[in-house]
């Protein structure tokens, strides 16, 4: 395939430019050279040191950080308080350094004392598991130091990251194709669906500021992630100009009270620009009505932004993408393949239906020491002027690498699992005296509440419900300090604290729902 | 040290719990589960394997990422052109997966079309070079997947982080101490310090927008980061409202006519907020002088900004930390060790002199799924609400792993080393015929002109100059195809395209730096 080369450049090289070869030992000093005292013939850096270093790291890494983390029968964390913790990592830096052995058994007390997200037994989080691909890719993300700013300096994952976007367009489907970028967050996508919808809606805001123009109010529901609130904020758009509209009872936004909400502000002189429909919403995993909103939104002529972050996962599976019926009516949409289809931490795609170039105009500051446009190659492969950000990771390698090796079937099948499995769940929750289900799940979140013996008899009474508040901090406490397992708990509304139950790996089997029950009993049926 | 804990749930918990232990092999299906026609007994994915494949791929990226990438007497590049590489790299996404064997092949070919900035000849950003403990650190939390959120998930990494930032606190020169957070990017960093400052200048911005306060307006160099104007624009400042000083010949802002401009500014009614200053910009290295700077600040209570993203490795230096005077006294600092400190990218410390919580109050959205109150340990330790992500990276821990390895003092004669190379390569350039210094360097960024044969009896004159403008481009393009090295080049203001080496990593020597003379004379002579 590839033609083959020379990889020797010494050869090459040498025989024109009469420099002296830089040998891996260092040179014989026949004419030392010292500036400041200080001497600059050869490389300073120990190679061979350095690469047996990182072998040795290598095999701490794959016993202890990949196969114990990972292993059902070792635990999901040993937990220290925080001041424990400091005296065990003894973390004071100071001028001398340690020897390698030293670092080596930093390395294995870093790993021992981390939590095990990738653990079957970790249901903490929206994202769990440990995903061999896509942990490889990161591996080699690390180890050649990319970013993603201009073709040269970034080819191969230039390349591989237009791939992806485009196979995540064709799954939302924008026949027409798109646009898009990676970015270090779900959270700084909402961001970016903000600034573009703005900027559309009004290209002067770039150069003149907010507050040149009338005050822009944006719509989302109650459900959503707190990272539109933290947008809201950080844009200069402002808290309190995200109108927040009910969710009905399922966790969906209200499309009916969108609409009064809209024609209520525009009343109120605001200017509506955008509304942020949530598939997947944080705690319940709800999907709001895309469909239904895109309707008002094209009434409206609003900026239409779907936050699939978590619930973008199911446009991977026939079965289940109907909860994100409408999608490909949305103006941008956030899906982190990060968190349900289990590529390494982070791996977040921005993608927009636009294809005129909204992305770079909104972004863009060209800078000549980067985006020189008397380059040799076509720039239009420079896609660092899309960002907000200068050095970017290529988090796209990740996935593609693991889409390469699993293909969309086995994806499908991943997705089409955990979901049925969060129905295998609710279904034991149901089934066993001493919980009860929140509401059926649509989606990997599973809600519940463990009601110890003792409360078991009494009525559903705001005195019960203080009393079961108090049941799930206590179990967690309990949890973290056996180590057993990782479930994640909160209020919400007016519900009592609950637990949230994420179920997305492979790794976990009907025997880990049956487990992770039993213990939540074990641990607080004397409560 | 740590107490000894018996590692296997297995036997902490069966007795008890009574429920199957799962095993690495499936478990007898004796009563199998199915749920929509999917089994959900055991794991689904054989760990086995995927071990397997994991360490198979270590060797790989032990042998090709790191050994060859470092090596000099390989390429830098292999180059292809974006049509070449997609052909050579078969991107599309499919149904089916393939086999480990062919995934594989397939990092070893993402590594061999991949830039090797770890290349002891990559001169082309301002990072470069391979840093052995900072890898090891950034392998380990790609395996265990931690997200900075709350101590619950990431309890050493949080540490750590507090570990690392308090020193860098410390090397500032905050006696006080002050308050920070590791995020994606310098970029990012300067979104930080932009937003905090209005924030500080008036907390109703956080929830009322920019649309219901005064135009504010902020100062900063020409020669600053392109990022000061991104940030502006994305938080809603616009790009018009930042006023940019003029520098003086050698980049530094020029203190009195940034005074003038506030002045100016206050009569025409906008509201100046904040300076930003940047020590070590990215063309020339410059310094902005800050003491002065600070003076003006003071006097006008305008929030002072340093951009010291590459310059903050002379902090390290007792020799060079004189190009930050005054540093103290700034109001926050964006710190990148990911630059001359040549921790693995990312590393980025955004730095508060505040210990009151503004960085937490500027940022917080208090989401009740993740930051309960109503835990059993200290909550303070949940530092991700003063971020504006959800997700976040531990990259303290790189910098904290390296900075035990190596200790301050050989950070220090890194830092030392690198800028008398720089004075090395300086001398060489003016040394040589048909090569042009642009000026001394005051940090580590050389900037020089080439000048053919052919044009080396040419009077100074426009004719001359477009001329010369072609040289860089034209040599870059044959370096890239020639893959011996890769260096930087860029017009700038009224400058003709000039050549900027980056010089950083203790792999290089002076017999590097001849060679990089000697093959732009090589590669450009008969232009």
């Amino acid at each position: 395939m590839a033609p083959t080369m020379d990889r020797h450049l010494k050869e090459e090289s040498s025989s024109e430019s009469q420099s002296p070869v830089v040998n891996l030992e260092p040179p014989v000093k026949s004419s030392p050279v010292l500036i400041d005292g200080i001497s600059l013939n050869g490389p300073a850096l120990d190679l061979h040191a350095a690469e047996s270093f990182i072998q040795q790291s290598m095999a701490i890494i794959m016993e202890d950080a990949v196969r114990k983390a990972t292993d059902v029968r070792e635990k999901v964390c040993e937990w220290r308080s925080p001041e424990q913790l400091k005296e065990l990592l003894d973390l004071e830096l100071g001028d001398g350094g340690e020897a390698q052995s030293k670092i080596l058994q930093r390395c294995r007390d870093a790993i021992r004392y981390s939590v095990k997200t990738t653990h079957p037994r970790f249901f903490n989080q929206l994202y769990a598991g440990m995903e061999p691909y896509s942990l490889v890719g990161s591996f080699i993300i690390e180890a050649l130091k990319p970013s993603l700013y201009t073709y040269e300096v970034a080819p191969v994952f230039t390349l591989m990251e237009e791939a992806v976007l485009g196979k995540m367009i064709e799954m939302i489907g924008w026949e027409e194709g798109g646009d898009g970028l990676f970015n270090p967050g779900g959270s700084v996508s909402n961001m970016y669906a903000m600034n573009i919808a703005r900027f559309h809606h009004c290209p002067d805001i770039k150069e003149l500021g907010l507050s040149a123009v009338p005050r822009l109010v944006m719509f989302t529901s109650k459900e959503c992630h707190y990272s539109v609130s933290k947008a809201a904020a950080f844009l200069g758009i402002g808290t309190k100009n995200v109108y927040v509209i009910p969710s009905d009872e399922r966790g969906k936004m209200i499309p009916k009270v969108l609409e009064e909400q809209i024609m209520a502000a525009k009343n109120e002189g605001a200017v509506p620009f955008m509304v942020n429909a949530t598939a997947g919403t944080t705690v319940l995993g709800a999907f709001d009505p895309i469909e239904e909103i895109a309707d008002i939104c094209e009434k409206h002529n609003l900026w239409l932004h779907v936050d699939a972050c978590w619930g973008g996962g199911a446009l991977m599976s026939r079965k289940h993408k109907h909860l994100l019926k409408g999608i490909h009516r949305a103006n941008s949409v956030a899906w982190n393949p990060h968190k349900m289809l289990m590529a390494c931490l982070q791996c977040c795609a921005f993608l927009v239906r636009d294809k005129t170039g909204l992305l770079q105009r909104c972004h863009s500051a060209q800078a000549s020491y980067l985006f020189q446009q008397d380059k040799f190659y076509d720039v239009s492969y420079d896609t660092g002027d899309k960002s907000i950000q200068c050095s970017r990771k290529p988090d796209a390698f990740k996935f593609w690498l693991m889409w390469k090796a699993l293909g969309t079937k086995e994806l499908e099948c991943r997705v089409d699992r955990a979901l049925a499995m969060a129905r295998y769940l609710a279904q034991e929750v149901k089934r066993r005296e001493g919980f009860r289900l929140m509401m059926e799940p649509e989606y990997a979140n599973v809600c519940f509440w463990y009601i110890p013996p003792s409360l078991r008899s009494m009525p559903d009474s705001p005195e019960f419900w203080q009393k079961v508040h108090t049941v799930a901090p206590a179990v967690k406490e309990r949890m973290m300090k056996e180590g057993s397992m990782m479930v994640g708990y909160q209020p919400h509304g007016d519900k009592a604290n609950f637990f949230r139950m994420i179920i997305i790996s492979p790794q976990a089997g009907k025997e880990d729902m049956d487990f992770v029950l039993d213990e939540i009993h074990r641990l607080g049926k004397d409560l």
